[in-house]
């Protein structure tokens, strides 16, 4: 028997849980436990709301907090690949394909389309709003870093060219945002070593 | 000097990283781990994009969303008061306010104003968004308890009455949401004995 609509929805909400398991490389601001993918979401759905005012395009807000707080859900099945990790991110895109068949594929249609075309959308990062996500997806563990006095960059031995590597769509989203975060949370960890200069 | 506009944002943005540390009473769905306040608040913000159609009135799915996502900060300070902690509640309001000032004062003025407003819009519980926000908060932790066996009611000797208590506001958000949860989260934990009955 076919499921209600109902239940297909609360199936979702359920099933969701699973994303407080998904362990970030981020340390949280005691230095001492990591972030898991449900609080950074969080976390950049309030910084959205806030910082939303330095978009370089005007952006939906709505829009832009519903993607960032959907758009790790494939990590429940494919896992957290750390952006440093080149081996791991070879296989990424088939891996999350597939989560997001099944864990979007849940809901009734229209809601699975919904959201698994916001997820798409963030993965292109073509649009003013999935610009402005990955902005958010950089400068938000950025700062958690920089919180940390950069012990997760020094942990990883990361170098600066990583880092600006990872970075370089950040000012798409905006430019204030990625001025900011490079002078006050990026630079001080350079000059103090946690960040390794090339 | 008085810090600049963006300088106050981002310090905001740093400071609620702590709401990760506030604990609740609620397990995960693992039914070991206990949730704390940004991942309820992350799972309530996508619960409510996605049943804000059974909303008894209509709402404005952003504002709800911004009431959820923000709703607890004042736990930072104040800590969680346990939904069945009649001691702890009797100072509940006196230092959630407190703590509203300090943490909602970080921002620049109008954001200042405009959190503090819809978590005292919250705290009121009157209009279509904050009536619905209840309703979340009421039906995430219980659709967790379901998803555990009853667990955590069970650890605490909960009541029916008790719940039934909890829940006295539940359906002025949704009708149909509390029916659904108490039929299919409730009840089956009633039955089999997790849920006192009086």
């Amino acid at each position: 028997m076919e499921k209600s609509r109902l239940e297909k929805q609360f199936d979702f909400c359920r099933e969701i849980d699973k994303e407080k398991f998904i362990k970030r490389q981020t340390y949280l601001s005691d230095g001492m436990q990591k972030e898991n993918d449900a609080e950074h979401a969080w976390h950049m759905a309030i910084m959205t709301i806030l910082l939303g005012e330095y978009a370089n395009e005007e952006i939906d807000i709505l829009k832009t907090v519903t993607m960032l707080l959907i758009h790790d859900l494939v990590e429940i099945d494919a896992g957290d690949t750390y952006a440093y990790d080149e081996e791991a991110k070879k296989t990424q895109e088939q891996r999350e394909k597939a989560a997001a068949d099944r864990i979007f594929g849940m809901l009734p249609d229209e809601q699975n389309e919904y959201l698994r075309g916001l997820w798409e959308e963030f993965e292109e990062g073509r649009t003013p709003e999935a610009k402005f996500a990955h902005t958010m997806d950089n400068i938000q563990p950025t700062m958690l870093n920089a919180a940390t006095d950069g012990k997760a960059w020094e942990e990883h031995g990361v170098w600066l060219s990583q880092i600006l590597g990872r970075n370089r769509n950040t000012a798409k989203g905006s430019e204030k945002l990625w001025e900011y975060s490079y002078q006050n949370f990026i630079l001080p960890n350079l000059e103090k070593g946690r960040i390794k200069d090339n």
